[in-house]
């Protein structure tokens, strides 16, 4: 299949990379285009633009930083609606507020192309060891035309429904989830730690009873052995995560307690300990208030 | 090996008839004698009084409902320390404080007994097909003397250390996690739902992806379905956990916000929904209070 | 003095009628114009559009709803910056974000206009009684032009140093400190009341004790007889503030684990009370939590 | 009339002196009875046990640092249940746990004694200076019995009903609404200074506008001025009072977020600065967690 694929971040490069070894004809494109080197030397062809990258396609995937690159890229000069042609379909993978995608879905509508939203659960190491989730919505055509890809990034794929911006939420929630489970076992570990048992052995009981899944064991591991620079997911996109969880909570009307937490340890642990700690260094900053 | 078994509860019954259908002789004591007949008609012995469940024993379990319970059931008129013979050794499981813990390993040695703690992680169920998680800590020779029992009653056994009530406080640490877990579901699964996403949807994609472990499965079932009465853990024991670990966490100056934000949702649920709501009824004050 | 007054909402008016009262001529401008009838009556002169009441003028004053509402006045057709002459004086009234007021006044300086951040703490009664505290930040001779209109609304100004925005900072940090002391008394009223201490009792001993002060008696009269509707101060707009307040504290890396509390306690208020409740409608959600 | 003060700490012994200083004949106990030497050479009698401050007395006023020095005081050997005769009246003025008053009134009751609570605000300067605020609850003859004493160490007393332990309840309110009001400041000045407004001048708005009123003001300063060490009341005693605030808000079921934020600094402030610092110095942990 030919395909524009767009932002080749610590995550996209992967899935870029997965795409091209699995036999799709790969155009790409990146803000920094040094980042595509490896990639054209495997076959990929490098566009300039985002507009290059989209221009005769008949399907791209975009994987930006946030909110505003995704929108810069689809709206700038040489962006990608200058480019995508009509009836074209979008798979766009960025984890981006539920306002924006339900905006950016309206956009593409209006211009005659097809959206579909489908963030992705997994670090870089799962998007280069192609072991993503994949959280797909959209119009079920759009998403029977964009599964020809999946399998090649992903280890499994749902499919929630025709309203893109329902994976995007899903996605957000489950970030969440994956930082209250940061947040927990690094409560737990410092009080048991202050309390005798070392972090390590609390840990080794946790996962191997009642919590023996990989974010439990990955993040956990983490935790004791104090990992959190460099960042593998930087505090900050993880604020940035969480305050998109939080409009929605607001626009929503639903009070998350547990939310209000994460915020208030990535801040502290982003303004004591630097914008460059990973977002599990909130277990830092719980360490430190707790006395250790 | 003749054994003592002190507490019939939704847990003891089960692990008093594992250790019983090993082979075990047991011997039975409950406040209330009727919640023993099945097991008497099974073979076992019914002791009056705790004092004669202990005496002659050279090793008795206990598992009661909370901090008083126990010291009622050993100091007590007719209580273990007038039966139990000098050496001999008492593995308690019940989910008690550690500062309670630490005061009875201390009464036990002072009489010449021996005091091995042994909380265990499973529900009822659990506890009936002698699945149960136990966390042991103690001398290693009282560890290795229970040890003859665990396999009757258990899946896994942690050994934490010489300590016994390091394993009250893994214990607690744990129920905090799962309670956390719990809480970061219901939030969760409220916004989704909000947000067109049915909660349902939202937890297979969860345990089908990230959290793929009993705790969210189990638990995220139960808040899909609202089966909050009748308790199978109810939110009056919850909080008396959650106040145990709350003062591990006041001894050991460690502040634990999420812990905060569980006790306030059991007082809401207790107060607004009943004192004989499960624990995990507080997904139902999250989503009142978020409008659902 | 001749004054351009824009927003009669239920602060503005207020303040318009005063500066009238106080004899200047005042040009007023407002979206639905028929609130601005009692003051033409009173000899205000009525302008269609923002750029009317601004044409001419060397000192115009805002009082509008939110960032986007000044936004749309000072930038949209007709707006603002299409009457005022250069050189002239902008006093903006409203409680906006901080980073707006940043924006705002480069707007002005690229414009050759003048902007003093003037925002002000007092409920609709206090304006029309011209009881206001106006905290006010730009540049020093700017303060001193706007202080000629100062007396006509206000009991007492304080100025707070050169740079606008700081104004807009404390004006936000103290609504925070407001809805914080709300939510302070409803939390201690239920528990008092639940506890066989009639509210209204436990406010009197407060307020004649270590609480003297207007915002305890006040809000603490309001939480006794439950008045929120109709909402003096309506909770979504208090839910802005907060939101406002929070993009400061997100911005500088500042945890605030009591502004969290507030903003859940409004989500669930507006959510389950209605959205034309009055912002102390948290007390309300307080004491359902609380079973009341 | 004649006295008897049990109890000389920093609150106790300015309260003893002003009995002493309007007249009374006071017989005074103290656990070290150095803290005595300055007011039996003013013409108090020391007495060497509480028996022997209770014996042949009418009324005896206790100032004791908690429940269990209360109890000790009351049961030990020795003690005042030993002394004190049928139908005297015992003012007790510790801040205690509601439950304790409770449990403490009806040892009264069953002895023929009789038992005011008369917990008291203000620190120990306003001790000193006769200043405080009294919050009496119990039989109204006792309160009318109780009043010949309360001229000469308060300002104004109020009397809340029947049941001693309203008083309590209503004295942990209040202490938790102090805090809870130190907490705000800390937060919004925290802000404030990382926003370029120094908190010294925020305070001062503050306290010239909305919150002209002592604990703002007295408190203000010494978040202002970082006066946490000598503490005038040590964190540890302000961790307890709001430990006792949380045992009502449990067994009324009243959830208390804030109450949790307050006791989550303390923790920290104490685990992380010293046990010997104010409870003001929750400050210096917010701040230190917003960056300062």
């Amino acid at each position: 299949m030919k395909v524009g694929f767009l932002g080749l971040g610590n995550m996209g490069f992967g899935m870029a990379a997965n795409l091209l070894g699995a036999g799709h004809e790969v155009t790409v494109w990146n803000r920094s285009p040094q980042k595509a080197e490896p990639l054209v030397a495997q076959g990929a062809v490098l566009a300039r633009t985002p507009r290059q990258a989209a221009a005769g396609r008949e399907l791209i995937v975009s994987m930006l930083a946030d909110d505003a690159a995704l929108e810069e890229v689809l709206q700038g000069n040489d962006g990608v609606f200058e480019g995508l042609p009509r009836g074209a379909l979008h798979v766009s993978s960025s984890t981006i507020a539920v306002a924006t995608a339900d905006r950016v879905a309206m956009l593409h509508q209006d211009r005659g192309l097809r959206y579909l939203s489908a963030p992705v659960f997994g670090r870089p190491e799962a998007a280069a060891a192609a072991k993503l989730f994949v959280v797909a919505a959209g119009a079920e055509s759009d998403y029977a035309a964009a599964s020809a890809l999946f399998p090649a990034i992903s280890q499994k794929v749902f499919y929630i429904g025709a309203k893109p911006s329902a994976a995007n939420l899903v996605k957000l929630c489950g970030n969440f989830a994956i930082l209250a489970a940061i947040e927990t076992l690094a409560e737990a570990m410092t009080l048991a730690q202050k309390g005798g048992v070392p972090k390590k052995q609390f840990l080794e009981v946790m996962t191997a009873s009642l919590f023996d899944t990989p974010v439990y064991r990955n993040y956990g591991a983490v935790l004791v052995e104090e990992r959190f620079k460099p960042a593998g997911f930087a505090a900050p996109l993880g604020l940035k995560d969480m305050r998109l969880v939080g409009q929605s909570a607001e626009t929503l009307r639903v009070p998350m307690p547990v939310l209000n937490v994460l915020r208030d340890h990535l801040l502290q642990a982003i303004g004591t300990l630097g914008e460059d700690i990973d977002w599990s260094g909130i277990g830092r900053a719980i360490a430190l208030n707790g006395g250790l």
